[in-house]
């Protein structure tokens, strides 16, 4: 049996829990949620901001129920079902479900975290930021948080650091091209790459501080940005108490043998699941 | 210096050379390209069917000029120049090029590889697709081509093979739920997810054929479906011969060193650039 540790959570806290307690009522979307996983934290953001009623639905990620199964073949959070269909249907993986949100959105609340479709260079450099979030900075989170000796956890936090610096240029890039996407622009709205990335960031600032002595980057404009997103209100209304995160990163920051498949996948040495 | 074989092409051959031929003009849409790179043969395919005005511009990947290392940081092709901006400005990554392409089109010629924005599920289906070709099969296409030894390709072999057939389940998946998408359908349109994958199925029926002994999946609606997509007339206009493929990934067959950072990636167990 795998090690599951002594403390995970299996329900919310703090400003979360009171959002869970607001969205226990059977809707047509029921996101299926882990308390503490970030992938689950993107969609959950993206739900709140773009107004669109949903059931919260917690869900035991090492011990899936076969509810979870049966919606998701990889048995992964975050999951949708969708019960405005016979039968119902379903939706994984994170970026495919803001996606859908976002087309779902358009045509039911109007609200958007992309730039309008009108200007499709601004959202390419949106898209961009978005690739790079997936593809660099959320890896180099978990090589970071399971690396073991020393000198993989230096190397684990420059090369962190380093993704979020490039990260900064790309929002540095829209800035100076398109006047700035999403809340990196002062009196910006939350964006696209905010909500990828968001989760992150998050618990870059206490998840690896704790465990990894990690400093988020210096900066007047990034600390603004920081401020902007931590505080923003479809943001905080998804994050527990500081304690359930900690709890919850134990098993990564040890690299105990778990059930977790983006654990695994990052040992391995391949993609995230 | 990096060994660059003897036998890596700078031009088009074939029906390509043909579509080359009328895309030398000044555009406002610059596209820097590689005459074997399936990343920029998405690109191209994406141009051609949504009848996007471009000018088609070669590239040597292998000695990047400065022209496009100014354009795209990472120096890789397929990059973006757009001319109608002052200074102009440029867009790299395959996958987001594409989106971009997607978005100019829905304002100008109002051609569009996705379902319409009003059925958000099937573009759900059709990004879950898209989301497994580029993690899972494009990463197993170079795994298996660059693996040497005898059993680390028959495991490539197997890993590639899966990955197509969980792509297969995906497209019978959405034929269940939406009526099919893409060229999958029969009488359907050329979809996001064949312009994603055709590239390296493509070079799977002749590249992996002949390095690797691959032997394409079986099944009726499988072969009828790769039927479609190679005869597709906007795919088949990025064609060369197929003596261009064969020479241009002899390099990657014997995993010479060289400066493809593709291949670094996919030897360095990291993803893909």
């Amino acid at each position: 049996m795998a090690d599951t540790g002594k403390h995970y959570h299996n329900e919310c806290t703090g400003q979360a829990l009171e959002t869970v307690r607001h969205h226990i009522a059977n809707q047509d979307i029921t996101l299926f949620a882990g308390c503490f996983c970030p992938f689950v934290q993107r969609v959950w953001v993206t739900l709140e901001h773009l107004d669109i009623p949903y059931k919260y639905h917690e869900v035991d990620p090492y011990k899936k129920p076969k509810e979870l199964i049966d919606l998701s073949p990889k048995g992964l959070v975050p999951a949708l079902r969708l019960d405005n269909y016979s039968p119902p249907r379903a939706l994984n993986e994170s970026t495919v479900i803001m996606d859908f949100l976002e087309d779902f959105a358009a045509t039911s609340t109007e609200r958007s975290l992309l730039p309008p479709v009108s200007d499709p260079y601004a959202r390419a450099l949106v898209r961009l930021q978005a690739d790079h979030i997936n593809r660099t900075v959320v890896p180099a989170f978990y090589r970071y948080l399971q690396a073991q000796d020393t000198s993989a956890q230096i190397a684990g936090g420059k090369e962190f650091g380093d993704a979020i610096e490039a990260l900064v240029v790309l929002f540095e890039r829209a800035e100076r091209e398109v006047g700035g996407t999403g809340l990196w622009k002062e009196g910006g709205e939350l964006g696209w790459a905010d909500v990828m990335v968001g989760p992150w960031i998050f618990r870059a600032t206490n998840v690896l501080k704790h465990y990894r002595g990690f400093e988020m980057l210096e900066g007047e404009k990034f600390r603004a940005w920081l401020k902007r997103l931590f505080e923003h209100p479809a943001f905080k209304r998804t994050c527990s108490s500081e304690a359930l995160y900690m709890d919850s990163y134990e098993r990564y920051a040890f690299n105990r043998p778990n059930t977790s498949q983006v654990a695994n996948a990052i040992n391995s040495g391949r993609s995230l699941p």
